[in-house]
């Protein structure tokens, strides 16, 4: 008897050790498919803001020398790029919350597998999770630094928009002294 | 260009849709054969204090009518089959912990599952999960049954060695008294 169920008892933990396995075989195709989503979205959302940045900067340098009907084109253009970011930004958010969920699931499947034994899909599985962190960690930082540039861009346009302001206020102010003094 | 930024977002979409369903396959694999493993445990278990009771109940029974050579056969019965007990629990322990991290896999997976669009693999795992908690529930309940009647039985055996060294000192007292009499 003994003999026998030791055999049953070896034979329960080899499924479970084999079922932990795949978890965390699946656990790592999601976690990478994921990695993968959110990478391409949070890229795109840096390129959908420094564009922007480029068309904010290219606005604040035409201005006063433009048309207002040049001028409206181009915020139309502006408009446009901020539903843009807008739409990257929710894309981002959508494939975070599939990758936040990998995260803690490769994290239960590691410590799954080494509670069940399979010590190396446990090693496997965590060194993944590094690879991933730091992954999404890189292209974090690099939107970051586009959104952060981008609010310096917002700041110099209300510097520059008030300095114009009051430029051509000076400048109405003017012709009416320059057209007295010439009358 | 939209059409094909929507056409990559739908295939990354995609991808996390099926690594999603792959996770909550995964995990229910695992749920069903720590499920398994769990509740034959727990049979095991409550089979080996079945048996504890009725060496326990044997001896109380046999209580002053062996010798003392057959009262110490049994009891090294009762010692074995107390190792048997502790040795099924153990194994139900280990068992329990691999069956508590496939609850939470599988809970975490129905959840992803369901964040990435997959509702009937969410729904599936749900459902499953209900089912193998009640088998274990079911399980448990026979085995806590047989450890309350284990206790009775202790505490029976406790009341008749008592009753037992109360009539052993009463023929022990009454001994030298007869014997007094009758010398």
């Amino acid at each position: 008897v003994p003999f026998s169920q030791q055999v049953e008892s070896l034979s329960h933990e080899s499924l479970i050790r084999r079922a932990s396995s795949l978890v965390a075989d699946s656990a790592n195709t999601y976690l990478s498919q994921t990695t993968l989503a959110l990478v391409d979205s949070l890229t795109q959302y840096s390129k959908a803001l420094h564009t922007l940045i480029a068309l904010q900067k290219r606005y604040m340098n035409s201005m006063g020398k433009i048309t207002p009907a040049e001028e409206d084109s181009i915020w139309q253009v502006i408009i446009g790029q901020r539903v843009e970011v807008g739409d990257r930004l929710d894309e981002c958010k959508r494939f975070e919350g599939n990758w936040m969920n990998a995260i803690h699931l490769c994290e239960l499947a590691a410590e799954a597998a080494y509670s069940a034994g399979v010590e190396h899909a446990s090693t496997t599985t965590r060194s993944n999770l590094q690879v991933a962190q730091s992954q999404v960690e890189q292209v974090r930082k690099l939107s970051l630094d586009a959104e952060r540039k981008l609010a310096e861009t917002k700041v110099e346009e209300i510097k520059r928009t008030a300095a114009f302001a009051n430029a051509m206020e000076r400048m109405t102010e003017d012709i009416p002294e320059a057209y007295l003094r010439e009358d």
